[in-house]
């Protein structure tokens, strides 16, 4: 069975995304700084995170918002396999290079055709309402968060209005200093 | 010089502490789960977390709730060293036996006596408003985080409403399991 992954970087006072995701701000203004992190030097511990992630990914489900802002940036699907947008539209697939985008209604029926996709494999969830929506169905099996020491003061927070819930895992030491 | 520490353990949706705090519930209602990670096997890593906070500790600032529903449980100050309340009622020493509560008006006056008191040793917050109002006047030099994989859902916030600031530090990867 494939495990259901939402991976997800955070800023300390909560938000996966920042305010007002656009085409020129995919992750909301200011919420590029919660991704610098992946994008340093290869020999950094923190890049074995993204590249297991990306290594065990055998399908994705993606938000309709995210898709959007995010083709033109990804210029194929996000991870090199079979990618789910939740839409109510009605659209063809769209084959990319690495593999391609299908359309579905509706984040449980596409976290199941993700998971008939993936196989053994692992469904990654991308997009902070697809996360959310899907945490609070039930439907996820484990969470990765990077927790990224800045503040975003607004935008979109992952863990707010869930229901109650049981996670169970080892707690996360973070250090920073204060300039 | 002495370091000015904010040493808080936080839920995933932000709260280092949980609602209505009382003697009964010194950390709210359910709030005691964010501490539990720190009364495990000795031999586990997480110890060596709060027994180094421990060992640096030469003095603490509290905020005046923590010590009213704190003291019954930690029967002594909280850290063997002097420890300052933030409280504008005037009050005598009270000696225990691992250090000595003064009563201080103000974060600000309380941290430059800790500080004084501490000499090279590290100034050691406690209580999330004490936390909260010392970043936002930018006493902090480090803050140490221990990200508790559950939801509390209401509670108090160490981050939220502050000031924009730069920390600096590496990202904290925390991994779980949802059931």
């Amino acid at each position: 069975m494939s495990k259901v992954l939402v991976f997800a970087s955070m800023s300390l006072d909560g938000y996966v995304a920042g305010p007002d995701v656009s085409a020129d701000h995919p992750m909301g203004v200011g919420g590029e700084r919660l991704h610098d992190w992946m994008f340093t030097d290869p020999a950094l511990p923190d890049r074995a995170v993204t590249d297991g992630v990306r290594a065990e990914t055998g399908a994705v489900v993606v938000g309709r918002r995210t898709f959007d802002v995010g083709l033109r940036h990804w210029e194929d699907v996000p991870y090199p396999a079979p990618t789910f947008v939740v839409t109510h539209e009605t659209r063809p697939d769209l084959p990319q290079a690495g593999g391609t985008f299908s359309f579905l209604a509706g984040v449980e029926a596409a976290v199941e055709r993700a998971k008939t996709a993936a196989g053994e494999r692992t469904v990654t969830l991308m997009g902070a309402d697809v996360q959310r929506q899907a945490l609070a169905a039930g439907l996820v099996d484990e969470v990765r968060i990077s927790l990224v020491p800045v503040l975003l003061g607004g935008g979109a927070k992952l863990f707010d209005g869930l229901p109650a819930m049981t996670f169970s895992g080892p707690v996360g030491q973070v250090s920073f200093a204060v300039r």
